[in-house]
């Protein structure tokens, strides 16, 4: 099988997602092919049918089938909080428990030195913008970004850019998880749960 | 973000794959909706035009854009051996080598009691129907069959199955692999290359 033909193209693509490599692809396209009409066309479709139909909301870069979102046009939710997330998967995250009925505002990513990740790559001045333009209705903004250098130097970055709004800038408690084994954790989290135990 | 959104359904696809799981399945899916027209679009025309033009060769089972596949068609290929194994990705493997020209016979699995393969799952038939018309054209099939249980049992039925055909059968040697460390190999394939040393 010459390096051209369309299932060569596949694999290539398909080696070319996050976490799979060339012989992962091989696998899959192999797989794929033995359930052509149960899986792979399906696939082809649900793919095109994603690309065309999901967009990214120009309020808070939720994805979803309508812009604004269906979370940012719900007259349900609590305008006074807007909670600060990296990824739409963290939005996910969040709304499988129910804990939390606010807004969100998804940054499309982590400020990176190493990757070359600058505040302009990020959602930030359309954060400044919402709670400027919502007069005076956002009262507290929660910083709910991972406990990584990545993640803890933007919620600094983003934290002292809101500062003179006059809005109140909290972050997820750092703490021992929940079913989590003390004998498992590393020292910086036992250090921090004692610190702000209650 | 509900349940039955193209979103949803793509991500439940993707988890269906081999090796994959929700969380690479949505990791996979936010990744291809931030490349949309370099990767999403790409991937779904691959898919539809690998489902629609690559055909699994009548004869061998091998996987073509044509068929009978471009290696059963060749006339350069040696007719006197036909290596029998047991996915298309196998012929990948001895083809990379260039070691090799004669046919193949793609069995499409191995024997398996465990998950319930038998002899009629296999292209077992029609690799005696290949023998039977050759006349007298093959003088050997080689049994390139993984060395696991399954591999062998197949490998075992098979010869027991062509043994009255008058063709030579032999298989792949079992040994020390090439620029493997004996230290960290298991004690079966230490005894099989003694036991087969030359």
């Amino acid at each position: 099988m010459n390096n051209n033909t369309p299932l060569e193209h596949l694999m290539r693509l398909l080696a070319s997602l996050p976490g799979l490599g060339n012989r992962s692809a091989r696998r899959i396209a192999l797989h794929l092919l033995s359930k052509r009409g149960a899986l792979m066309v399906p696939l082809a479709n649900a793919l095109m049918d994603t690309a065309e139909n999901v967009k990214s909301c120009s309020n808070c870069g939720n994805l979803d089938m309508i812009d604004p979102c269906a979370i940012c046009s719900s007259h349900k939710r609590d305008d006074s909080q807007i909670c600060v997330v990296a990824q739409v998967s963290d939005v996910w995250a969040i709304e499988r428990t129910g804990a939390y009925r606010g807004r969100y505002h998804v940054l499309g990513g982590l400020l990176s030195a190493l990757d070359g990740v600058g505040p302009d790559d990020l959602r930030i001045s359309k954060l400044v913008e919402r709670m400027e333009g919502g007069s005076g209705t956002v009262e507290e903004v929660i910083l709910a970004l991972s406990a990584t250098v990545d993640g803890q130097s933007t919620a600094h970055y983003i934290s002292d850019h809101i500062s003179g709004l006059g809005v109140k800038v909290s972050h997820l408690a750092h703490g021992v998880p929940v079913g989590g084994e003390l004998d498992y954790l590393d020292d910086g989290t036992i250090i921090t749960a004692l610190k702000s135990r209650s």
